[in-house]
């Protein structure tokens, strides 16, 4: 057990979820279903006993610093990389790797979103006890595929071939969020799974992924690769990591390797990467309406999602499948089904406003 | 024009307008149109010239003393007629009537509602004059009807008859509200006007009609008559007031009476009773959208009204023909097309909610 090790991200905006999600406090550190723990203190709590506590890293920004310690006491400021700039996952999941690699070459890593909600967590632990056996002693990429329950529109697919051990499947191809008609021929093949963004790999296996596909950004981290786990780590990090590509993982690394592997997982999962998956996760009065935080009373009004983060009235009339989320200074008003454009009108928000609202 | 005496009613809490109007700061209190003055400042400004200054009464509640007293400084508190409980118009015009007759028995009385909006105040002082003169010499009980210019079903219709001087015609009858039907009956007969809750009557001329057509209230307010204008007179209000029908003075004289007649009159007035009717007074955008104190990024959303206390940003998507009004701790989404339906939502968080947001 040792030799595990947990990169927990959590330096994400999640501007889908925007307003609730902001700069200053994104939905990692919100606790959404008003459980008491927020998605980040799930994400920290359900890996317990299955890696060190020390050997828990949280990849991060460094506006986060005070939030992350407020809410994960028990993690040590050495146990956190604030990183420079935002360059998506493959830089943040490569400098993770480097500074594990440099303490531990036989480490055995697995790398999490801090924001996804997961409901069986017995059956999560499982899985991940299952993944670690499986890399324990090969060379290999294994990443968990969720099977999908909808021709969802908002998650990657991940084909799977013939060639399987247990819940493990070879992967055949990592695919770009399809539209609604390639969402449902997925579907019917039986043969794709949702990405879900968790990944297991020895860390010898992805740095050398990395030095074959990804040789932009491993030239970046190995200009003076005896830097990491030292006290010239930061420094050195803040000069070479901002001239990193903005690229995911999947894009860098997964669609490319020929040695990538998928466990096929059910575990209740769902990235709540937007309103609509946070609406499909909560529960529904008669009308098909979820409301959060809110005395609500709606009239002719159905499947609707509404959210306040004060504890407000909302009135409600004639309103089917809307977003109405209320931030204090922000209020929007969106079709559930738009919900993929959220970002887009966050875009337009900070051309007209600058950072104000974001 | 010593004779010439204005009521305003200022003592309504605009429960249509809610969540913008609220009990303790109704609409007639507030600066809708950000130029600076209130609607009942306005009402107030507007008769200047025309009646004398300490000629003019308030009749409200005691709870709105203190916003009186800020927004009309020149207006004393002997000039504030508070009733003690809420009662409809018949009442309040009632006792403004008795009132102003222990002073002067000569009195010919202006009745004007605090929350209408009047675009053309010209216009408007010279059909109040033209009133004035028209009941001077008369008994008669004389209202001023708008000219409508589309079939109304939030007002109250006046069908005229043909005996006419000059711009004043014969009453045939006052009806309620109409449906859309019977409303576009009454445009295309070119026989109705709306009613605009304005009227102009000489003192004896009202009392005389109570006293034929709603003996029920004057009974109670000549228990004592000798006690108004005498320092008596708020104690005795105090004990008899609370005992009237809650009857409006339409349903009690106006409908009833036969020496009824009506100014046609049109200097762009709106009753404002309405989110409709205040969308329909304020600048649209190309989109026909209305935006009050707030940032708005609307996006395939048309014909709105967006209004927001804070100066909040909305972005909103795929809303056609919506009210959509934020007060801090209630917001409201309903259609245009439900405006009438905002009293019945209003009762619903009473009994949901007791008092707290109204």
């Amino acid at each position: 057990m040792n030799n595990r090790y947990c990169v927990i991200m959590c330096g994400g905006v999640g501007s889908r979820f925007w307003p609730y999600s902001r700069t200053d406090l994104p939905k990692q550190f919100i606790d959404f279903f008003g459980t008491g723990r927020s998605l980040l203190q799930m994400s920290y709590d359900r890996i317990q006993g299955i890696v060190p506590k020390e050997n828990i890293l949280l990849v991060t920004n460094r506006r986060y610093a005070k939030l992350i310690h407020e809410q994960l006491p028990d993690v040590s400021d050495d146990q956190i990389l604030y990183e420079p700039a935002r360059r998506n996952t493959a830089p943040c999941i490569a400098w993770a790797a480097y500074h594990i690699n440099a303490k531990n070459p036989n480490a055995k890593i697995m790398v999490a979103p801090s924001d996804h909600l997961i409901l069986k967590e017995d059956e999560y632990r499982r899985c991940i006890l299952r993944g670690f056996d499986f890399i324990e002693n090969r060379d290999v990429l294994l990443t968990l595929g969720i099977e999908p329950n909808r021709p969802e529109t908002g998650y990657g697919y991940i084909q799977v071939g013939d060639e399987c051990e247990g819940t493990v499947k070879k992967v055949k191809t990592f695919t770009e969020k399809p539209d609604l008609e390639l969402a449902k021929v997925f579907i019917s093949t039986g043969e794709f799974m949702w990405n879900s963004g968790m990944f297991l790999w020895p860390v010898k296996s992805i740095l050398a992924a990395m030095r074959q596909h990804a040789s932009v950004i491993t030239d970046i981290f190995e200009t003076d690769i005896s830097a990491f786990a030292t006290d010239r780590e930061n420094e050195y990090i803040e000069s070479v990591f901002p001239s990193c590509p903005n690229i995911s993982i999947d894009f860098a690394v997964m669609e490319k390797a020929p040695n990538v592997y998928v466990e096929c997982v059910e575990f209740g999962w769902s990235d709540l990467g937007t309103w609509g998956a946070l609406y499909d996760n909560s529960l529904k009065n008669s009308e098909g309406n979820v409301t959060q935080k809110c005395k609500a009373l709606l009239f002719n009004s159905t499947d609707n999602i509404i959210a306040m983060k004060s504890d407000k009235l909302v009135v409600a009339s004639g309103l089917h499948d809307y977003i109405v989320a209320d931030a204090d200074d922000v209020l929007l008003i969106v079709p559930k089904a738009e919900e993929q454009k959220i970002r887009l009108y966050v875009n337009e928000v900070k051309l007209n406003y600058g950072d104000e609202y974001l």
